[in-house]
């Protein structure tokens, strides 16, 4: 099969042919139909997350399964599935209490195959490691299957690959993580994929104000198909005052969606008392956000992380499907452009250069 | 009345006679029995906390109404009474969703007395500046009625007064801030009056494990009367590490009784995946705490603040004196000295110094 090779940092990626392995007992061989370009996939292209070279990247996919080992019990061959980068064990402490997104934090190595298998993947003899236990830039993904989710056939491939990260990242934090309630207000900072999926699923969840902060005010724009009802762009003064001249004095709920010291704690500062801040977009390793003291004890504010959107995915992958045909869920418009395995170096040059006109650009094979 | 007046930051209060002002329409006269010294008046007495001098420090205290003003409706001559700082106005967004410890904080000038009044309090001509809308280290306070809870007369005062601040800080985080569940595990770092009643009120909650952290070993002997199950000294090793190990990789629960950089940041690192740091101490003002960013996001950590125990004090009050009558909140314990007015200087000093064997002085008027 043909995939996306990352040999070196920053360099564009290398059109391959590449092997991959037959499954494992518990393992899905899924023919990938679409695979989204994703921010956090800039990040280890560009070397600011480190990852183990030569390796595959892309996380957000959806495809058709080949098929499955001799355990499999969730999808069957001819199955339309949506992978997630966080797979679940089903047996922790995390799992049993309906937290299973942390469950690939703390379990890692379980979703890996057992230590004396061969590698996932092959370039020649070489190996190539596995990317966030997915390595999506490729025709074909081997995987646990506790990675991947069946969905209505009906559903479309490149919407339906969104669901699987930046979708349920934005939506999930919203839902499971903050808990939005009807009527509150929001902020949002940073209308990429994530960000505007996030103001998607405050607008669902009812929040009355949704503040879309972003620098591009064709990103602002575009804020408005998905629910924004407000418009901060730091460009016109500090967008911590203007989120709080909006308000009154602050939101009930922020959301960080670019992964930045700077605009993390400014959607902490933006928060009105008692306001929680969700912190979505990957900070960089080693970097530290730092809160006022005294000031989160008398106002009793809220820092806290969600990981992929706090999802149970199995469950909520079909919700937000529901939602899509129902037409509440904007996916239609959060494919901003259709590309091929070629393409992505060039999609990922445009996601750092911050490109206003990018939500999210999608690999497609047909 | 006398009263102990700071006029200058660390020096000794000086014993004075002082004038108290009649009660405005909403305002209450009461006669002081007890008022407890808290580690927060060391704050404002050494200045690390700037207040406006001279001043009467002092602010957990009970007592007996005296004299009521045209309009209070909620004392009356005679009641016994516990104050607190967080007084409420029973009319904001924060009071009117549960979360009337935060009203003091946004709503601070509705409980001064109207600007063309007289001030509250004097010597000679010699205007006094009231501390937290209490001041009382004094044989008399007046207050605005929502600073007053009216209790059992059977309470004792000594008792009673420590429920005003210190008691319902820490058992109020541990019930209406973290919501500790039964069964979960519980670190708590510091052990003065507000530690020992977090650590009280874990009990309480049913928490299995309640580790105490502190760099006294008289103060951990002291906690176990409190509930503490498991005891870590920072002198023997770095007290995360200590957590970590007694719980298998973090508790669920910790709370910050110290207001220490450090100790916050610690209270923080000693949680596990989607474990609740509470800030209960008093972080100097210009103080941040950091927390690392992708660690927070990927483990779904949660820092927050709580502020007087997040009470509801006209509805707490009363049940933790219920709680007190059926020997399960260890108040006889927590008081450790009894002294006047003129032992305070000596009290803050103690406190200052974390003499081991302080958990609450108690200034009591007989």
């Amino acid at each position: 099969m043909k995939a996306a090779v990352l040999r070196e940092p920053n360099k564009p990626l290398s059109i391959e042919e590449v092997s991959i392995s037959k499954p494992g007992p518990r393992e899905v061989l899924v023919r990938l139909k679409a695979v989204g370009v994703c921010h956090s996939d800039v990040h280890f292209w560009d070397g600011a997350f480190p990852h183990e070279l030569p390796t595959i990247l892309g996380h957000e996919s959806a495809g058709v399964v080949e098929q499955v080992g001799s355990m499999v019990s969730a999808v069957k061959p001819g199955d339309h599935v949506v992978s997630i980068l966080s797979p679940f064990c089903g047996t922790c402490e995390f799992c049993l209490t309906g937290h299973m997104s942390v469950c690939h934090t703390v379990n890692r190595p379980l979703f890996n195959r057992a230590p004396d298998d061969a590698p996932r993947l092959y370039a020649g003899k070489e190996t190539l490691n596995q990317f966030l236990n997915l390595s999506s830039f490729a025709e074909q993904i081997l995987v646990h299957e506790n990675t991947l989710c069946a969905i209505d056939p009906e559903m479309p491939m490149a919407q339906a690959a969104l669901i699987g990260c930046g979708v349920i990242t934005g939506v999930g934090s919203v839902f499971h993580a903050a808990k939005v309630e009807p009527g509150s207000t929001v902020a949002v900072v940073g209308c990429g994929g994530v960000g505007l999926s996030a103001i998607n699923g405050a607008a669902i969840a009812g929040a009355s104000r949704i503040i879309a902060v972003d620098l591009s005010d064709e990103k602002l724009e575009m804020a408005k198909k998905f629910g924004a009802t407000d418009f901060v762009n730091p460009k016109n003064g500090d967008p911590v005052e203007q989120v709080k001249e909006l308000t009154g004095g602050g939101v009930h709920y922020s959301f960080e969606c670019i992964g930045l010291k700077l605009t993390a704690e400014q959607s902490y500062l933006m928060l009105r008392p008692r306001g929680v801040s969700t912190i979505i977009g990957m900070i960089p390793p080693g970097v530290n956000i730092e809160v006022p003291g005294i000031e989160l004890l008398v106002t009793e504010k809220r820092l806290q992380g969600a990981v992929m959107g706090s999802n149970r995915f199995r469950v909520d992958f079909p919700r937000l499907i529901e939602l899509y045909k129902q037409g509440r869920l904007h996916l239609d418009d959060l494919v901003s452009d259709r590309i091929g395995l070629d393409g992505i170096t060039g999609a990922l040059q445009n996601l750092k250069d911050n490109k206003g006109t990018v939500a999210r650009q999608v690999v497609t094979f047909d």
